[in-house]
């Protein structure tokens, strides 16, 4: 059976995409740190990040730079920080968050509430910034 | 003038050492978040990791992923969790983080000590596993 981030990717389950390509999928975390907090994940459904192969592995990294790039683009925020954690969804995963301030990375703190516009605006132009990226 | 770590890969100020090649260097951090926390910077002196030259970016993670499993074959864990924030020294860093549930990445709680003769071990034993990792 294939996990919620396997869905989100074949649009069984709905997300708020940034950016796609063959091997990677970029879209917006529905309980933000801070505004542009976003998920980097592989396709391919692998639970540490450190067991995928090298290839694909580095691409990760390089699709978030992009991703990083374009939401740095588009959100106010001194820089983006990354956080690989990993205990909740079984398969590989990039926290790409806007940072503020100096408590951004705390994952007990309390969300940031956007509307479904107010997302959907933003991963579209998060997505539009990504194209725009050499 | 250069910064702590530079000082740090230069020798001019002590750290625990675990590996280094002719473009990144590792050393435990001194005040872990839990034992085995360490830090992988590239010698070359920039600030924000997204500014790293893509050869450079790409070969950072890359030799964070061979520390990493250094420091799963030393230290009781679960996964090695990664986190970059950045707002605290001016030269690009990783955060290497043990994770042993699910509280580990929060820079706000309490460090673990540990003694020189800890550290010193700690970090002698991490660096000979980097050695046998391909």
């Amino acid at each position: 059976m294939s996990g919620i981030f396997s869905k989100i990717i074949a649009g069984e389950i709905p997300s708020y995409k940034i950016a796609e390509d063959e091997n990677y999928f970029a879209f917006l975390d529905i309980n933000p740190l801070s505004k542009g907090h976003a998920l980097v994940v592989p396709k391919k459904e692998i639970d540490y990040i450190f067991d995928l192969d090298e290839e694909c592995y580095n691409g990760l990294f390089s699709f978030a730079r992009k991703v990083s790039k374009a939401i740095e683009n588009t959100v106010d925020c001194i820089r983006i920080g990354m956080v690989i954690y990993g205990l909740d969804v079984a398969h590989a995963h990039i926290h790409l968050i806007p940072l503020t301030g100096n408590n951004d990375i705390d994952f007990n703190k309390k969300r940031v509430k956007l509307t479904e516009i107010e997302f959907a605006e933003l991963a579209k132009t998060i997505g539009h910034e990504f194209l725009e990226i050499k």
